[in-house]
């Protein structure tokens, strides 16, 4: 069977039993019951997918997939084509948002090249590159279908790479100039959602882009005809490589029990695709931001994640993951480290 | 002059000048311009409050003032009334909810006992007791008008001190049965709203006991008619010594130009009182989440601070301020370490 197929059957639902028994334990804790909201329920959650009631995690890193999109000719972004690998090297330096963030909180990041369309300078980055750029989708389908599933079986491969490292808690990212474009035009195929609440400025389009933006969408639907119940045709005709490999974090995360983090739109869109390659990947995703892009609150209701952090970012890059970091850490901090009403004798 | 009324005339608008120039910086930062949202705003904040365009956080504290509320005996509150010193002494031991949330921060906790009816056994807890609880609300006044001063004259002392030690960002905690019962009634009668709006079921009163809890407060209000305009009134008779004293904190903070952060219900009470003190008090503070306490809605309407965090937490305690401490100091890291425009050449 292929990786991707292996990967996708080994998914298994949550441990209920120690989920329970977290409950418990969270009920014995010195606050009133529930009163800790959210971080009772990623410590209740993290132990359905340790199988422990008590959890901590050791070592923590955004997973970054990086490709350019040929539907930048339709001049839908408003940055340099450049920028990708100028941002790509600084997030290797260290000095693009996401490593400052993910430094703040003792998180590493590793940036994976799978098409972007120039060379990386730093060594530090992986060169999965399956090809230079997508096609634009205005005219052709973005990839083949083999690509498709190339680029989903790399993000599966260096996924179980890093978790093989001994990374327990895995944050997605992205950089790649029109990815705002490639997640909204899946967004809209796959939940039929309105093209005027899924489309968004990205990194600050002007209105005339707006509109250019919704219409290029628009026009490869008509032409191409995803399958909306085909996730892989759907990344193929109007996705990226970026996307297609986050869609592979979210399945290897899911299938070796790690806690992955949902970003923003474009992880968040990744999410959505893993989820219809099989519906138990949800247990083992956490939100982390609302982001100002309009497209993640479509995301948010069609995934159940409720934002933990309310930013107004829209930086991508997995910045929001960066923060949420923190607020999973917390989450274990209290499961190991608060009184327990019996401690005190009550 | 007192010491409040000093500290009140003592406080400056922010540094337009530095806030200037912290935008511009923010402008050249690698990232979209606005694209980091709230970690923007606090940054340009920050710069206004110190005078600097960079910043860093060296020393954070969460101030609790603890204190038991004598309206505890009209059964408005689901706990036994030991328990504010159980949870003192926990929190000063590091087992409490915000003791571990706040070393999981980098963050250390004092707790000032102003009038726990207990006596506190950790040596750690300052002890500035005004008097062993307050008085029923229902039947007198909860205060004398020299002892509501008295208490926010501790907070204001207290918050200095931890100033002098070299705090440099502060966080606001509490700890004391009842103490959503007297913040609600305050919230009533500073801004006017329903008690419907600005009443909860703290930490976990039965649909009997919250009816329970906004008749007390309803008849207290009509007995005593606090004046809205007069901000100690009001706490001296519906208040408490732990809202005093969290209100000397802001005052304290805002005239040393700390930032400081509000949490729930009862320090963002604390804080409106501050500002109607004096209303540039509201430039020095920063806000953390959005707790489950309904009265929190009204707060962040009067406060004009939107929460950061929506963890549906209602602990108090200062936990929320503990989550927040982590966003501050990313704000100062993407403000420090980001790589600018020029650095790549751009």
């Amino acid at each position: 069977m292929s990786l991707i197929q292996n990967t996708i059957n080994s998914i298994q639902p949550l441990h209920t039993e120690a989920m329970n028994s977290a409950q418990e334990r969270l009920d014995q804790i010195l606050k009133p019951q529930g009163s800790l909201g959210k971080l009772e329920d990623i410590a209740k959650q993290t132990a359905g997918i340790t199988g422990k009631v008590q959890n901590r995690f050791h070592k923590k890193i955004i997973l970054v997939m990086g490709s350019d999109n040929g539907i930048f000719a339709e001049s839908i972004a408003t940055s340099h084509q450049d920028i990708s690998m100028l941002v790509a090297d600084c997030m290797a330096k260290g000095t693009a948002g996401v490593s400052v963030l993910a430094r703040n909180a003792g998180a590493d990041v590793r940036v994976i090249d799978l098409g972007i369309i120039k060379d990386c300078t730093m060594p530090e980055i992986v060169n999965r590159k399956v090809r230079r750029n997508t096609h634009n989708f205005l005219h052709q389908h973005a990839m083949s279908r083999e690509e498709a599933i190339m680029a989903i079986e790399i993000g599966i491969e260096e996924t179980f790479k890093a978790i093989d490292e001994g990374y327990d808690l895995i944050g997605t990212g992205e950089i790649g100039v029109a990815n705002t474009t490639t997640s909204s035009a899946i967004l809209h195929v796959l939940t039929g959602e309105h093209l005027d609440l899924v489309v968004g400025r990205g990194a600050g389009l002007s209105d005339q882009g707006l509109m250019q933006k919704k219409e290029v969408i628009r026009l490869a639907v008509e032409k191409h005809q995803p399958d909306p119940n085909d996730p892989i045709d759907v990344l193929a005709k109007v996705g990226g490589f970026d996307i297609a490999a986050l869609t592979g974090t979210y399945l290897a995360s899911a299938s070796r029990r790690v806690p992955v983090i949902v970003d923003g739109l474009i992880s968040g869109v990744a999410a959505l695709l893993a989820i219809r390659l099989n519906p138990d990947v949800i247990n083992y995703i956490f939100p982390s931001h609302g982001s100002a892009e309009p497209g993640a609150l479509i995301i948010q209701r069609e995934l159940g994640l409720e934002p933990m952090l309310q930013m107004k970012m829209r930086l991508g890059e997995g910045t929001g993951c960066a923060l949420a970091f923190h607020l999973m850490d917390a989450a274990m901090a209290m499961m190991n480290e608060q009184a327990m009403y019996k401690d005190i004798g009550l």
